[in-house]
């Protein structure tokens, strides 16, 4: 299969491929994302598939259409056998499940980035607040490692995840919100009440176990509110805007299911605290703060994003408009769930931690249409 | 072809379907739904086809797939044709053009539902500010029709539109956001400044001619925003919540292209003065609002509204969440846009023109999935 | 709720909905179809709601879109229970299951149709080798109702079903392709050998219970065939193909995924004996065959069926093309899987054995778009 | 911008990118993917932008999505400016224009990969019977360079293709048709006559040009046939298939419009010689036929394509299944029909008439889902 190995990795000497990198999850969305994103990569190879149900079972038999060089069987994620596999690796788990891994993997060695919720917040008690159903089902007692681990929105936390050990990639609504929202709050250049977020996301975002309400006959030609007040990335988003704002922040966040495979798209509303800011203003703003950011792109005012214009690409792109009527600054940020919103950005982490470029090897161009 | 007519119709004695329609712009969208609500309708029968460029052709040639009895031939739009063979008309025109048609059909006589934006604004000033590229192609001069002119919106203006010759179909975003926002800004239980209506729309709201963005390749599998700040169904919005609420109101809105056929969804942040009110008390009077109403439904607390749940149908679907952490009140309103939001609601008011129970003929209930 | 029903059915005198029907899987595509369209059927009225898994349940709870008159209570499928209240029964329930309710239902003189395949063959032993997995679960012997249920092909069939107590509606691919083919099988002009059906069906054909392949993650924006080389409804075209050109034919059947919600597509390729014969003398057979047929629409020479011709109709549209250069004969036949394919034909039957016209209260003309 | 240019050239020697290549026709699907993929690619560079309509305008005015190193001049198609610019060319240009810019272009010494089917043919007159429309707006007279020019199907003609001046890549059916009919042909296992190929395309494959049956409205949630007999890939599918044999095929296409974006795929029927050949057998020669070419991947019997599993790929995956009852072979042939079937296909011969292999710089591996 050597030879039908993606054309993006050919011709590179095999030792520069130097990282080892262990992905646990595989054939979920998540996983499957991550490798096939690590196929393309310069200096990744995967050294490691881990798989509860699936252990025993080779990588084609699973899916066949994204064959992997030699074929590999996957295994049951054994801590030892990873560390001795890999040097980072990328948990793609349920919550609550990554924390039952991470704690020895780290102390084996492995540089770890979880997709999950499981270190996303700042103390273990909140997280067994907002995920409570599965705390009752998982005993945790590491909220040292919660207060360690790094939240992974790369454009905001560079340094941090370079030196990290432990790196909790964001969820795909966080992602997309705070990359728009960050800006304004850093500079106080908003309102801190009343941030309205009507995000929409694409049926992926509701992973690969079928589920009837994501079925192509449900979902499929139908929009619809899904977690009115009190969605669990409320509370993320809350934490990482409050740190930015110096100042505890509530607002509200209302995802919508969109009848469409991939993309996600957070229209964020808040009121400027100067009425005279104009939308050319608010756009350098936004330009300035991501002027050296592979993967953010600001666009022009007057330019909207379309989440096809991102899709299986690692960028965000972020667009704004002000109404001098009412002084609302409407914010417009485009993401591909499930890359810029999960296993791109993680990559990304794994790039930093890796001492490399956070976008090496990362798509940043969409096959349009 | 009689023999193969809709079955909705049959078995009803010929001379009940007393009450003789003129369809002008049959082919476009809003005149499609028009003909195919009035085939399944018992007491209207369509008598005249209008239509510009398709004019002297068969209607079998024009649309294979929804045969009308007789198989009727499109005619020129001559208001003295149309006014021999018709009581009421229904006109799907385009912007600017309806208002050439209407002041002569209402001297002959004939009855006026028309689906443009031409007759919803109180002023003829104000049309002309807001479609001010029509304005500047088309001279009007009737003012006193404008005024004259009853708003459609059926649930809030039954008994004027009972009493009127010419009434203005209100445009979909229209219809949803203001079916949801009028019983509170009625009791007047929310802020007046700060309201945001983020809206989602079928991709058919864009109508059928030819256009690149409306492309399947393009629209599919994408999320967009369109038309921020300054949208001109804003205004339209805007007039009406105003007469409502006694006082001016300016609202965000923002139209967002969905990659589906039809459905329109709108999701309406506000916040309530009184922070003590539970999402129970809002349902409560929302359900009182329009206990009697046959194509409104209010849904129980919890249960948020799919655009599947109301496509090809004329009913609303309205529900509503209140956040007691930030005092906001989110409502979230679906329609079918083509139907409630345009043609369903026209034939709702030609119910009530004819002196029928409005919902009369009318499909309320969906072919789910 | 009464005063929110169906419009369809407004004014229409109760005691003139006088045939009393139970619907018995009510939750599942089938069911959910049957009880729309007799929703809006003018003299059947839905007396006795069954199903196992919702028994006890309100049908507002499972289903807040659809209401029905009173908001009955789901009910256990008892035999005794569903005689009681119903004079007619539609049974939507996996194959297997409804053998074992239909002896009991047919002896209280209950009159069946049944949308499962375990009466569509006419005897018991070919079922159990079509059928081996549910056959080797559920022990039947009821060879002699297999021989005397009528296959509900209503338009080839007619007679038959107006005696019929048992009537087993047709799979929606056999639907589709059976009513393309048969005339020329029929008139014996086309070869009985290698005859090829290539059929495309939306998602929704594979029923609502959550399975991976069917998310619209998965199945969305791809196109997949399934079932290759001997999927089940080929030796239920088989069947009725050879029964009606008098002589045993093997043809092949293919079917496709399509990512859309509904819809169905048989394209069928076959040689014509005398390839003399050219497309308008086909068109004018099958016009011949289908004259006086409201369920089925044959189009001119040159128009093609698209599926949203017939969305959400009882409606099948055929059309044809002849190859003078390959002498092959290319059907084209479209309908709603869910309608013709599926409740709407079985509504079809309940109507013959009601003693009513076959297209009483069945809708004919789509909503397109 | 060079800071954001795809992440997949980095670190590459600038010198390293020696080829220098011109797009003309940039702003269509055909353009935007051979963009798209030479952005990606490790030894091209676009160093000319030629279209006619959108000349004198940036490229980020047209497309802010997809950004191009240093944003250049959209420019007029001079064949004296390509020449003095590039040293490769790639035509996505309507039929009969790329006939106008080819000729100067050979002279000048620029290397032609054309989009059109202006030289699919082998014969001018051919191009001129089955492209008849084209033909009767521009006058031609190159037959001579209809006989050199060398047709791209990629793993047939290779060493053809190293040696062109001028390559006509395929069209998409063709593409995807032929790379599962060929081994067959050559072997001689099948029969020539009564091959049928039933063929799904995504709606991309009607181009960007804005057309009202490609509408979203109108294809979305619609399957339908067009172009039943006599569509003008026949002829390009019956030459290359008859010169494989050796012998002159007729067979019947029919392309069908799916409701997707893009992807395609081609059933295959046609008919076995040996009737004792197993699907195992045929899958061996498939194997065989394509054992070391990247861009075909032969999938296990049992298993088949998802046009999703090529999803912007320019992979072919082909896979196949026997009737032994009808003595049939069911072939499966999916790609991506603007990458393989188009663009990537293009790039697959840039590269080997610039002496590189084949696959250098095509992703092979999708994105799933």
């Amino acid at each position: 299969m050597a030879s039908k190995q993606d054309g993006l990795n050919r011709g590179l000497p095999h030792q520069a491929r130097g990282h080892r990198v262990a992905v646990i999850g595989a054939s979920g969305y998540g996983g499957l994302q991550t490798l096939r994103l690590l196929q393309g990569h310069p200096l990744f190879q995967v050294t490691f598939l881990g798989g509860e149900r699936s252990s025993g079972k080779r990588w084609s038999q699973l899916t066949p259409f994204l064959p992997l060089p030699g074929d590999p069987l996957v295994q049951s994620p054994d801590p030892e056998a990873i560390a001795a596999a890999a040097d980072l690796a990328v948990l793609s788990l349920p919550n609550g499940l990554a924390a039952q891994l991470v704690p020895p993997l780290l102390e084996l060695g492995v540089k770890v980035v979880d997709l999950s919720a499981d270190y996303r917040y700042r103390s273990l008690a909140q997280w067994q607040e907002v995920y409570a159903a599965e705390a009752a089902q998982v005993p945790r007692q590491d909220d040292e490692l919660c207060k360690q681990a790094v939240y992974g929105l790369v454009e905001w936390e560079e340094e941090r995840i370079r030196q990290a050990r432990l790196v909790a990639a964001p969820g795909c609504f966080p992602t997309a919100s705070l990359l728009a929202l960050l800006p304004f709050l850093k500079q106080g250049l908003i309102e801190l009440d009343g941030i309205v977020i009507d995000a929409k996301t694409g049926s992926s975002g509701g992973g690969r176990a079928a589920k009837e309400h994501l079925l192509l006959a449900e979902a499929g030609e139908a929009v619809m509110p899904y977690g009115v007040v009190g969605h669990r990335h409320t509370s993320e988003i809350e934490q990482m805007a409050s740190q930015v704002a110096g100042q505890a922040i509530q607002l509200q966040f209302t995802p919508h299911l969109m009848p469409m495979v991939r993309g996600l798209l957070a229209t964020v509303y808040c009121r400027l605290r100067d009425p005279g800011l104009a939308a050319e203003d608010c756009t350098t703003l936004l330009q300035v703060a991501y002027r050296d950011r592979a993967c953010v792109q600001v666009l022009p005012v007057g330019t909207y994003p379309s989440t096809k214009w991102v899709r299986q690409t690692n960028r965000a792109l972020i667009s704004l408009q002000v109404d001098p009527r009412t002084g609302q600054l409407i914010l417009m940020s485009a993401i591909d769930n499930l890359i810029k919103g999960q296993a791109g950005q993680a990559v990304q982490c794994l790039n930093l931690m890796a001492g490399l470029d956070g976008a090496t090897g990362l798509p940043l161009l969409p096959f349009y249409p």
